[in-house]
C-alpha cells in the first residue's frame, strides 16, 4: 500500500488513538452552540443513521477527535475549518469489530490494525490471550496501550483464556496470567468486560470463574461467550449465568435458540468460518428483530485481512443472503457496540461520538471509498493519507521459546518393546475445513523398537513439545489427513498451549523443525531433507511477525507452497496445525506434551494415554 | 385492596428485593441442567419475547427468585416444585418505567410500590431529589434502601437536582446534596446514572456538572436528559456531552431530532403530560427504528397510578395509536432496560433475569392478570398475594418545616408607600393545563400603605417562605388563574425549592395556611375564614404521606373539593401550585423567597424584583 507520509496528520491519529482519554466537551458544546468554528466538516454526504434506521443529508461538524453536531452544521465552519467532502457517498459509523484475536493473524499491531483500518473497521474487540498465556499480565498491559497509540478504538476485554488454557484439560498450565490478575485486568478502566470464558469449564469446573463473573456484572461490564457444540439445556446454563453474546452459531435454529435467550449472535465471518449465510436466516425467514445480530471475524489471515475484509465483507454477505442494508450496517455498528454499552462512544454518527467514519458509495457493494479517524481521513480510495505509529516490541515479548536442550530426532521417535512386531495405535484424523478431529486407528509395523510414520497410509508422526521449560516434556502420537509425503512442518503458535507442534514423516526432520523454531524465537518451519525449507518467523511471543504485512504474507505463500510440495492437500494446514492438537475444547482426541487426550464431553472426563 | 396475608411469601419477596444482592448462579446452573428441580414452573402461558419480538409457546423454570431455563421446562419440575398457570395468557416481563418520581406523587414508599406493582411495573427509575434537597444524602439513602426491601427493582439514579436546585437561578440554596455527595452516590454500587440534569445550567453555567458527566461515562453509567424546549443546535451541545435520553417530548420532529442524536425517546404518559400519541409518529409515520422509543411517567398522582396504571396505559396508548403490541411491549421492557445497561438483569424474559413477570389474557387490553416478582405471584385478579414491607421512617424525615417564628398576617401583606393610591404589578399567569407561566400586568389599588388581593379580576396574593432556617425571609408576588373567591391554599412539596407557596385572597388566611403546615410538618392545606378547611398532611420531608393509600386519597379528594368550593376551577389545583412558582427553568416569570424572578433565557440571565 501506498503511505502518503504528513506527520501533522499522523500526531492527531496517536493522539485520538486513545479510547479512554477524558475528551473537551466544553469544546464540543462551543462547536454545537456556533461559538466556536468546528476544525472539520463532511459535507455533501446522505448519512446512514443507525439510531433510527433511517438514510438522510446530513453534514458532520468535527472538533477535537469528536463529533459537535450532526445535519444542517453550515454555521460550524469557519475560515480554517477543513472540509471533506462526501456528495454522492453515504456517511456510516465506522465498523465495529465484535470478536477477532489479532494474535490469530500473525500480524504486529501496526500491521493488524492497518489491515482493519483499510476495510473501514475502526473498533476491534480483542484480550490478547494469546500473549497473555506466553508472556503473561505484562504482555497484556503492552499489547493493549500498543493498540491505544493507533488510530483504532480498541474494545478490551480480560484474556480469561491466558488462565485458562491447559487448566480446561487439567494438564500443567504456563504461568501466563493468574486468576487474581484477570480480577486485577477486569477493574482496568478501558476494560469492557471478559473474553470468551467457554461454557464446560466455567459451568462444571471453576469456581473462580463465577466469583469473575459476579465482578463482571457489578462493574457493568459484559461477559461475551463461546458456546460451541452446547446442549440446549447447558444454553440455558450459559445464559444463566451472565453470558449476553455468542460467536460460535453455525446453524440457524441453534442461532434461533441463543437469541431467544438474549444472546447477540455476532455472526461469524472469518477465516475458516463463513456463519452469516445460515444465522441471517434468524432474521431474514424466522422474522426475529435484527436488534439481535451483529458480526465478528474471529479468526482472520493476512490474506483475509487484506483481500476481502471482515466486517465489510460481513455486510455484503448479509445484503446478498437478504438483509436489507440498513440492518446489515445496523449489524456491522450499533449492534456490535451496544453489546459493549460503548454506543456512547461509537457505533452511530451523533453528537459526543467519535468522528469514526466510512465513506461509501454504494450500500450494496459497501466497497470503502473513504475511512475517517477521530476526524482525520486516513484511507482514500486505496491509499493510507497517515502514516501508523510504529509498534517497538520490549525484550520480555522476545525469547520465549525455551527449550531445555537441542531437541534430537531420538526423543521424537515413538518407541515400543524390541520384541514387538506391530501395535495398534490411536490416530488423530484431520479433515479438510474442519478444526474437529476424530479417532481412528491404525497397525502400524515396528522397526527395532521404533514405530516409523506409515507415510503410504498416510499415518504421520506428530509430537507436543513444552517450549516454556515446564518440565512436562513431549508428547508423541500419530495424525492422519496432512497427506506429507516427506519432511516436516512445525509451529509454536498453537490456541491454546502455545506449545511447539510437530507433524512429520521422521524424527530427524521434525527434530530439525523444533531446534530451528527455537532459533527464530517461534514461528512456522517446513523442513525437508534435515533442512529448512520456508519458514515464517513469529519473534515476539513466538505469535507475531514483526516485519510488514508484505513480507510476512510473501513467507507465508512461500511456507504453503513448501507444505504443498511435500504432498499435502489441506487448504489451511497452519490452522489445522494450530487447531486440532492444541489444548481446547474443540475434538475428542487431542495431544499435548503430556500424551495423547482422550476427553468425553458427557460428563466431561480427559484420560492421558501413550497411543 | 384486598391484603390477603402470607408471611412465607413476605419473605421472599423482600428477599428478592434488593437488585443488587449477589445471585446464586450455581444453583441456576442445576436448574437448567435439570439436576436439582425449580423452585417454581409458570406453565401453559405464550412468551412474549422481547429481545426477538416474537410470540410463542414456552414455560419458565424458576429458583432463587431468577429465572433457570426458558422453553420446554418440563424436565425441572420436581414433586415440591410450585406451579403456575399460565394457560391462556401472555406472559411478558415485568414493565419498566424510565422516569418516575415517587415523591411527586405524595405517597410513602409502600403505598407507592404497591400501585406500581398492581399495574404491572416490577422496576423503576428514581433519585429522590426532593427528599434530598430537604434532607440531604442521609434522606436519599434512605428512601433507596426502603425501596430495595420492597419488590420492586430500583433503578437508582444520582439526584442532580438535589443540587442545582435554587442554584439553578442564582438563589440561596438549602443545604441538600452537595457537589461532592453527587460523585458519592455516583459511586455506590447500585447506582445506574444521573437523573435528568437539564440542559441549560449544565452547559452555561456549572462544570462541576461536566467533571460528574466524565465520572458517569468513566463509571459505564448513564446520564438521563431532560431536554425541555431546547433549540436544535442546543440539542446537539446536549448530545454531545453524553446525554443518552430525554422524557421531554411532545412533538414528532422535536423527537426525530432527539432520536437521530442518539437519545431514547423515554415518551411521558403521566399525570398532566401525554405525550405518547405523538411521540409515537416518529416510529408510525415516520418509520424510524423502535428500538428508539421507550415510556415513563414522570409524574403520577395516587389516582392515576391506582386508576389507568403508568407504563400498562402507555402500552395502550401506543397500541391505540398504531404501534404493533410486540414493539409496545418492548418500548416498555428491553427498551428500556438497555438504556440502563439492566437488560441483563430485567426487560426481558430469559435465564439469569430476575423472575419479575406479568401475564395478560389480550394483548391489546393489556390488563394485567397477574403480576409475578422474583419467582413469585405478588398480585393476582385484583388481588395483592402479599403483604408489602411497611416502611418505618426515621426521625430526620419529620419536622423539616422550620419556621423562624409564627407567620402573622402583616409579614405577608405587600406594602407600598402611604402616600401611593395606586400601584401597576407584574402578576404570574397560570393556565388551565399548562406548568408554564405567562407575565401580566396589573394596575391595583391601595389601602393604607398595602396592596390587598383584586378578586374580582382574579389577581391573588402570592407568598413563598423559606421553611429551612436559611434566612431567605419571604417572597411576596401577585398571580391570576387560580380564581379563588376567599381564603388560601398552601403546600410545602414545590419543585425544586420545596419552600412553603401560597395563593390567597387575604393575608390572615395565608398566614394560618403556613403556620398549619408548620405544624403538620409539610402537606397541604386549605383554609377560609382563618380555618383549616381541609389538609394533607406529608410529614415524611414535607413532601409524603405516611397513611394508607386510600386514605390520602381520600383527604386529596376533599382538599380538591374544599378549593373547588373557593371558587378556583383548575384541575389539578396543587399541581400548578407546585410547578408555576418554585424554582427551574419552566417558564420565565417566578416567585421565590428571595422576590420576583425575571428569568431571561437567551442569553440565560435572572433578575430578582420587588414586583
Amino acid at each position: 500500500m501506498d503511505l502518503a507520509m504528513n506527520d501533522q496528520n499522523v500526531a492527531r491519529a496517536r493522539f485520538s488513538g486513545n479510547t479512554h482519554q477524558p475528551i473537551k466537551r466544553r469544546e464540543l458544546i462551543d462547536v454545537a452552540m456556533g461559538k466556536t468554528p468546528a476544525e472539520t466538516v463532511i459535507q455533501g454526504g446522505r448519512l446512514v443513521n443507525v439510531a433510527t434506521a433511517e438514510i438522510y443529508p446530513a453534514d458532520v461538524a468535527i472538533k477535537g477527535g469528536r463529533i459537535a453536531a450532526v445535519g444542517d452544521v453550515a454555521y460550524t465552519k469557519g475560515p480554517n475549518t477543513r472540509t471533506i467532502d462526501a456528495t454522492g457517498r453515504f456517511i456510516t459509523p465506522g465498523l465495529v469489530e465484535g470478536h477477532l484475536h489479532q494474535y490469530h493473524s500473525y500480524l504486529g499491531v501496526t500491521e493488524f490494525v492497518e489491515a482493519l483500518l483499510s476495510h473501514g473497521v475502526t473498533a476491534t474487540a480483542d484480550a490478547f490471550y494469546g500473549p497473555g498465556i506466553v508472556a503473561g499480565v505484562p504482555a497484556v498491559r503492552f499489547f493493549k496501550e500498543a493498540f491505544e497509540r493507533m488510530p483504532m478504538r480498541l474494545i478490551f476485554l480480560v484474556p480469561t483464556l491466558s488462565w485458562l488454557q491447559n487448566r480446561e484439560l487439567g494438564l500443567t498450565p504456563t504461568p501466563g496470567v493468574d486468576a487474581e490478575e484477570l480480577k486485577e485486568i477486569l477493574g482496568w478502566d478501558s476494560c469492557y468486560g471478559l473474553e470468551e470464558p467457554p461454557y464446560l469449564p466455567v459451568v462444571e469446573h471453576f469456581p473462580e470463574f463465577l466469583d469473575l463473573f459476579d465482578e463482571t456484572l457489578r462493574q457493568r461490564k459484559v461477559i461475551t461467550g463461546h458456546a460451541a457444540g452446547i446442549t440446549w439445556q447447558q444454553l440455558q446454563a450459559y445464559a444463566a449465568v451472565g453470558v449476553t453474546t455468542d460467536h460460535e452459531s453455525v446453524e440457524a435454529n441453534d442461532a434461533l435458540a441463543k437469541a431467544r435467550a438474549g444472546m447477540t449472535l455476532l455472526m461469524r465471518q472469518g477465516s475458516g468460518c463463513f456463519d452469516v449465510p445460515e444465522v441471517v436466516r434468524t432474521h431474514t425467514e424466522f422474522g426475529i428483530d435484527p436488534r439481535m445480530l451483529a458480526f465478528c471475524a474471529d479468526l482472520a489471515s493476512p490474506e483475509k485481512l487484506t483481500t476481502e475484509g471482515t466486517i465489510d465483507h460481513a455486510i455484503r454477505v448479509a445484503i446478498a443472503h437478504g438483509v436489507a442494508p440498513v440492518r446489515a450496517i445496523q449489524m456491522a455498528t450499533i449492534n456490535t457496540a451496544e453489546v459493549f454499552y460503548a454506543q456512547r462512544d461509537f457505533g452511530i454518527v451523533a453528537p459526543g461520538r467519535f468522528a469514526d467514519l466510512v465513506l461509501v458509495s454504494n450500500l450494496r457493494d459497501f466497497a470503502i471509498d473513504t475511512v475517517i479517524f477521530g476526524g482525520t481521513e486516513v484511507f482514500k480510495q486505496g491509499k493510507f493519507l497517515i502514516e501508523l505509529p510504529k509498534t517497538e516490541y520490549p525484550a520480555f515479548l522476545r525469547g520465549t521459546v525455551k527449550l531445555p536442550h537441542r531437541i534430537t530426532a531420538d526423543e521424537l521417535t515413538f518407541k515400543v518393546d524390541k520384541g514387538r512386531r506391530d501395535i495398534e495405535v490411536r490416530v488423530i484424523g484431520v479433515t479438510e475445513g474442519s478444526l474437529e478431529t476424530d479417532e481412528r486407528r491404525a497397525h502400524l509395523p515396528t522397526a527395532d523398537g521404533t514405530v516409523p510414520a506409515d507415510v503410504d497410509r498416510d499415518v504421520l508422526l506428530l509430537a507436543m513439545i513444552d517450549r516454556f521449560g515446564k518440565g512436562t516434556g513431549t508428547g508423541l502420537g500419530f495424525v492422519q489427513g496432512f497427506r506429507l509425503r516427506d519432511g516436516a512442518i512445525a509451529s509454536t503458535a498453537n490456541a491454546v498451549c502455545e506449545n511447539i507442534v510437530i507433524v512429520g514423516t521422521n524424527p530427524t526432520d521434525m527434530a530439525v523443525a523444533a531446534n530451528h523454531l527455537a532459533s527464530l524465537g517461534g514461528g512456522k518451519v517446513v523442513v525437508r531433507g534435515g533442512k529448512v525449507f520456508a519458514s515464517v518467523g513469529l519473534p515476539i511471543c513466538g505469535l507475531l511477525a514483526e516485519e510488514p504485512m508484505e513480507d510476512v504474507m510473501a513467507k507465508f505463500s512461500r511456507a504453503f507452497e513448501a507444505i504443498a510440495e511435500l504432498g499435502c492437500p489441506l487448504k489451511n494446514p497452519f490452522s489445522q496445525l494450530e487447531f486440532c492438537f492444541a489444548c481446547g475444547e474443540i475434538g475428542n482426541i487431542k495431544l499435548s506434551e503430556e500424551g495423547l487426550l482422550l476427553i468425553h464431553p458427557q460428563p466431561h472426563k480427559v484420560d492421558v494415554v501413550v497411543a
